[in-house]
């Protein structure tokens, strides 16, 4: 498994990046989004000139960009024995760890995600990937980075939906794990200070512990579940609906705001089954909105399953989906046109 | 490690591709080489239309070609539980198990190595990938394939260097190892048929024997030290100077032939440093003439000390040097300017 470290600030951050690389060489993809930040110098400071600038977006995700990058990195003398850190959102984070998984058979790799989404979820597991065509991470690697850097303080930058999404996966990450305390306590945290990083000291050491206590969790279960045959995927609460309101959007929903969606959905699903208490399901919408997260959609149920037979066309017509259950939650597989009779209503929102 | 099965016919080794496939829907990578043969009837028995046929070439390997196969597949179905069939020679190996090793993240492989070389070397121990523009093998991983089929009939069609290229590497195997009673019967059974496959059924499985004992060799040493950190390097026995001959000669001279003339070199370096008899470099010496495998080169000694300088410019100055001894190969790191002393002579012919 992967060494996380949490770190304060900016500054503790590459003092410890420094001792990660004990001595090797070191070699960055760094998220142009984190130029002429505070961090600018910093980074200069550890990895001089061995840094690629990268213009992270979602088009960028393909195997040219990895080829484009191993170039680079062939051409600075890039050997075996160097270190290479990824620093950036999860587009950054996906693409640095399928080169470091490929680039001469395999270095080394470090990871400081700096998105509050990134540090909780798509840089925790040892999954990276680049798209083909229009099927999302198609091409990757299950390979555990060596280390991963989460400093909070680097997410302050983040626009509102940005951070939204981030808190969307932090509060699923409890409600799959059915550790409502937590749940709570999140709530209460983001309910106060909005949906900006909390300033007071003892706000900011409370959002840390909450990002701790989400990784450990999907930590713990990809160590039983590293290659996703099981429990891993339970992981997926709110993607099933998650994903088909992206598509059917057009990408305009964030993902991290339309898995919001979708576990109001799936906890809809739960009720309807009997598997989650009607007071709970009320209480996570009532929770939902007062963060300023979405809890449905107004795109048309019977899109919604069209959406979802497509993506699995291939395996046949049933689908798997994650319900939550008052004390963890369960997977259900089934026909996607089942689900809309078990949620029932003419509008999902 | 890699289940490793051997046929003694192409019919038995469709019948052990379908048991091996045991009911999971498959795919093949086939090298356009093998159209029309024999065999074409038996892949499109197993495989159907899920086939694409490799012009396989060194210029194809590159992460564009990885890439153009995954949507093809993509675009056929293929999901994760799926298996995925490499059939040729070294380049279709290589490319199989990067594609295998990246698609969705990793799907089953398979593969049926149809060259001597690549039965006895490129298709074991889990080295796959492709080039980046002039650097070989550059992008790829360490991935043990589920199973690897050889069936010696399939290299009938090889011409005379291709068989030659797959002795050398087998008569390697039996050195480094000190296995002299195998070298011997390779060398007799090879003398005696001169470079085609033996005929007759005797002949024919005492080759079958030398090629499990040579992959029996790589894949003990591969199992004790699979990311070449240490014992593996003394499968690179007659490779420094090997590539530095196929360097030279502009890829003029095969790999398995320059190994052959690099395995010469490394003895006399060997016997230059009292690690070999000379009665057993003579030995050698006549062997491979007899077996008409080239032991020297026309390129100027300071030529090929360049070119092994300029490999490795970015790790310093010394180069390591596998040098074969009475019973074994040891590792020599040094300056490729000692090693020009060593040896010795104005020639290296």
């Amino acid at each position: 498994m992967s060494e996380i470290r949490l770190y304060d600030n900016a500054v503790g951050l590459t003092e410890g990046l420094k001792e990660l690389a004990g001595g090797r060489r070191a070699f960055a993809i760094i998220d142009s989004a984190l130029t002429g930040g505070t961090t600018t110098g910093l980074w200069s400071d550890i990895f001089g000139d061995n840094v690629i600038w990268l213009e992270a977006d979602e088009g960028l995700k393909s195997l040219a960009c990895v080829e484009a990058l191993a170039r680079t990195m062939l051409e600075k003398g890039v050997d075996r024995e160097w270190l290479l850190v990824g620093i950036g959102g999860g587009i950054t984070t996906d693409i640095t760890g399928l080169l470091a998984a490929i680039y001469m058979r395999g270095i080394a790799c470090g990871l400081v995600p700096t998105t509050l989404l990134a540090q909780v979820d798509a840089a925790i597991g040892g999954k990276n990937g680049v798209n083909l065509d229009g099927s999302k991470n198609i091409l990757g690697t299950f390979r555990e980075p060596e280390f991963i850097c989460i400093c909070p303080e680097l997410t302050q930058t983040l626009n509102v939906a940005e951070r939204l999404c981030g808190i969307a996966e932090i509060l699923k990450a409890f409600i799959l794990s059915g550790q409502w305390d937590k749940y709570r306590s999140a709530v209460a945290l983001w309910s106060q200070t909005g949906q900006t990083r909390p300033d007071a000291e003892v706000a900011a050491a409370t959002e840390a512990e909450l990002i701790r206590a989400a990784i450990d969790i999907k930590q713990d279960i990809v160590a039983r579940d590293p290659l996703e045959k099981g429990e891993r995927r339970l992981l997926n609460l709110g993607h099933t609906f998650g994903h088909a309101i992206e598509k059917c959007s057009g990408g305009k929903v964030p993902h991290g705001l339309a898995v919001a969606s979708g576990i109001i959905l799936a906890a809809k699903a739960s009720k309807a089954l009997g598997l989650l208490d009607s007071a709970t399901l009320e209480q996570l919408r009532r929770d939902f909105q007062a963060l300023g997260l979405p809890t449905g959609t107004d795109i048309a149920p019977d899109e919604l399953i069209e959406a979802m037979r497509n993506d699995k066309k291939k395996s046949g017509e049933a689908v798997r989906f994650v319900l939550p259950t008052d004390s963890s939650a369960v997977i259900k597989v089934m026909n996607p046109e089942e689900m809309k009779d078990i949620i029932g209503g003419k509008a999902w929102d």
